[in-house]
């Protein structure tokens, strides 16, 4: 078992060597090139793969996990080879023989979290467990939330945090289809073959699952997180959300409810579209951008933002682990615990579109649907009728219970008039 | 001699129990009450004074520094007290007893950067100096600047760290005037009686001197750092940013000019006012908000915003410095140490103010001065002319050097029909 102590040598290695392994070892070798940090051995799956970065002779390419985990010479072992199986196995053996760990992997995070802290420990030798490069790639977001708010109440943590969801709706906006612009995504390399866990959110429910715990100090169980992708999304509500001076942005959200007083009830943990007031820094996150909006008692609100994935960006942020296990100031994991109510009841005004053929009558009929769900109507808005049998409006909610919202919709299906689905989704407060 | 070891208990005291010592106090006792950090002693100037928080009887409330500073069982100091008499002695004197300093004081800092650096000393057993709440009151760009680019090659910080100028700037932007702004803002006592520090851009300078150390590794003479505040604005050129998608921001800069290859040549650091476009991040930030924002090799921009001053926020970053020292995680207080040449000649396109009595071949003359001086043109515009007397015409050029801009700018003084001062300034790219 190591021991922990400050200014530590840490001889590491990668288990992985594409995208993100080859930056880091070119970031360690050719920028840092400390004595405190330097990479011994990359274990890839194929020794016969060209690589698109030159080893050195001090380093060795190897195929065998164990030649890496049995290997008592080595005290950090940076896992960037992704999935939820071997990397699990990975993790836990390196940290249960005392070797430090950093990870690019939320997948992995959100779904295994408490056998990792098992695996951690807590005593004071206990080896660190860093991953700023999970959530937002280059962002400082982890680190952030680990040490910046020891003192505050955090009230809500927003993330745009799926790079690939962003770029597609920020080209929607600009007129682009859905499905034309998920072409464009996968043919530019965004985009996966198989584009589920981009679009349909969860990607970013992992992240927000981490985000949840390190804010709160809540475990939330990924499975009971409400997720909402954008494939529902169309043409006509970026019409409306420009009537409303939002865009559309997919959001992870964690927020304290507000029960007795502000923000004292259960925490909601859930990832769905937004609309976004285009004034909110939240609303001018463009392309493959991500952003993190952090609300608490003491700062206000306060957002980061930057690059969430690529090669040097999530590089860059497992070498700043990396040398700060290296030099002995890696705080612990998951510094809160807590035990919070969790709810999935989140509360938000909110957007609805609503397809009707036209007639007489009918925003009576809605207002007594609004009214019989316990939802008050803020606004109905209505862009240009072209065809009277395919008309479509917009109504917007003062706050409200997301279950409230559903009896309403509910309500609105079984009106005679109402056509197709009712899309709904969460309005962000300016 | 403290020995610095991980967990110590960190029994602190306050010098200084105003806005940000009251505030301090209060998040350390009601908010955190962790056996890890507690406050001992509060030093102020004026027991008499009646305090807006409440001391508890554990806390002793003291006028006597030496009480302070002389007590051994006191291992860390938190100097809130501000100015760079007093405040200078008190740091110094605390570190070189081996105490842990947190402060909150840009001016202190900026000015005696190397007395700082010495009294620290550099051994394992240092104390640390943390200084989170000095630049951009709750935003972490200490610590992330601290710990999260040693991978990176950062080629420019930009901030807007001084609340009471944007707070004004804005204003400004929706039509209010200098004078009338300037008393509003002292009015609502974000303006001292004396507002010269923030109006000038002092208050930047300091700020970006202690940026530009953190991100290069250079200490940079307050006094060598060109600096130009927001007095000489008018709404004029309010409504020329506006025609150019612009606002107009106070913004520090620290940034490598571009010599043989991109950002290799000297580090310029420089406080101006900046046409800043509406789309970049920077241009949203709007009140008494700060931003900074960086721009590096591996993840390109990356901005981080949030509350620059106020008791909570500022609080909130001292009390973070504190638990970090507390938990042992505190890393260098200057981790960089470089050796950069400087030069004053920023590089930038500029934006160029002329006011004219209207004649014929105006801008033959002013491109004439423009090539002599090496400046490549831009753009000409000119808003709706009212007084054929009393024309203001402006011109945005290509990248150039501020000498060149000088010089061009002298030149235009030279001929007949220019008016008054010539004004310019930068413009901030995409
Ligand atoms: N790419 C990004 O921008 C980004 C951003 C944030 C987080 N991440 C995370 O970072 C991790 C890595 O992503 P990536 O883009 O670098 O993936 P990648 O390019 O596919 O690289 C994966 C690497 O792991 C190796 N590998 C896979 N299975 C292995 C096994 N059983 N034994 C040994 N080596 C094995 C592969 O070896 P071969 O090369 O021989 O196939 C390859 O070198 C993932 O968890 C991902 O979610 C990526
Ligand atoms: N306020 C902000 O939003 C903010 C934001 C960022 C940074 N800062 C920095 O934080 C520092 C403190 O600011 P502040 O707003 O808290 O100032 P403040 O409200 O004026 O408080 C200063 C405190 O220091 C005490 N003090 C002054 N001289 C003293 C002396 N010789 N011996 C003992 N105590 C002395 C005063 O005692 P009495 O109460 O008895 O007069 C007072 O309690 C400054 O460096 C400032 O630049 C402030």
């Amino acid at each position: 078992m190591y021991c922990y102590s400050k200014f530590t040598l840490a001889p590491s290695a990668t288990i992985g060597g594409g995208t993100v392994g080859g930056g880091v070892y070119e970031l360690l070798t050719r920028r840092i090139s400390s004595p405190l940090a330097c990479i011994k051995k990359i274990c890839v799956r194929d020794l016969q793969k060209t690589r698109d970065f030159t080893v050195d002779p001090t380093c060795t390419l190897t195929d065998s996990l164990d030649d890496v985990l049995n290997d008592e010479t080595l005290n950090c072992i940076v896992e960037v080879m992704g999935g939820t199986g071997i990397a699990k196995d990975v993790v836990l053996r390196a940290l249960s023989s005392g070797k430090h760990v950093v990870t690019a992997n939320k997948a992995l995070i959100a779904e295994h979290l408490g056998e990792i802290q098992k695996a951690i420990g807590e005593a004071e030798g206990s080896p660190s467990f860093a991953y700023e490069a999970a959530v937002c790639g280059a962002i400082p977001i982890i680190n952030t939330l680990q040490s910046c708010y020891s003192g505050d109440n955090i009230t809500s943590v927003m993330g745009i945090c799926n790079g690939t969801t962003n770029f597609m709706l920020c080209k929607m906006e600009d007129g682009a289809d859905y499905g034309e612009v998920l072409k464009e995504a996968q043919d530019l390399g965004f985009a996966e073959a198989d584009p589920t866990a981009d679009v349909e959110g969860h990607d970013v429910r992992a992240k927000i699952s981490i985000l949840a715990k390190l804010a709160y100090g809540v475990t939330v169980p990924i499975t009971s997180i409400p997720t909402t992708g954008i494939s529902s999304i169309t043409s006509v509500d970026f019409e409306y959300a420009k009537s409303m001076n939002c865009t559309i942005k997919l959001i992870g959200t964690a927020a304290r409810t507000s029960e007795h007083g502000e923000h004292d009830g259960p925490l909601t943990v859930y990832v769905a579209p937004k609309m976004v007031p285009t004034s909110h820094v939240m609303g001018g996150v463009g392309g493959a951008g991500n952003a993190v909006a952090v609300t608490s008692a003491n700062m206000g609100l306060a957002a980061y933002t930057g690059p969430g994935a690529g090669r040097y960006p999530t590089a860059n942020s497992i070498v700043a682990d990396v040398m700060r296990i290296a030099n002995g100031n890696q705080g612990p994991a998951f510094p809160k615990t807590a035990s919070l109510k969790l709810s999935t009841d989140y509360e938000s005004s909110f957007y609805i579109r609503i397809s009707i053929s036209d007639g007489l009558g009918i925003i009576k009929s809605v207002g007594a649907c609004a009214e019989s769900s316990g939802v008050s109507i803020s606004q109905i808005l209505q862009n240009a009728i072209n065809d009277r049998e395919a008309v479509d409006f917009c109504v917007t909610t003062e706050i409200a219970l997301l279950s409230q919202v559903k009896m309403f919709v509910e309500e609105l299906k079984k009106l005679s008039f109402v056509k197709k689905e009712v899309m709904f989704m969460p309005i962000m407060e300016e």
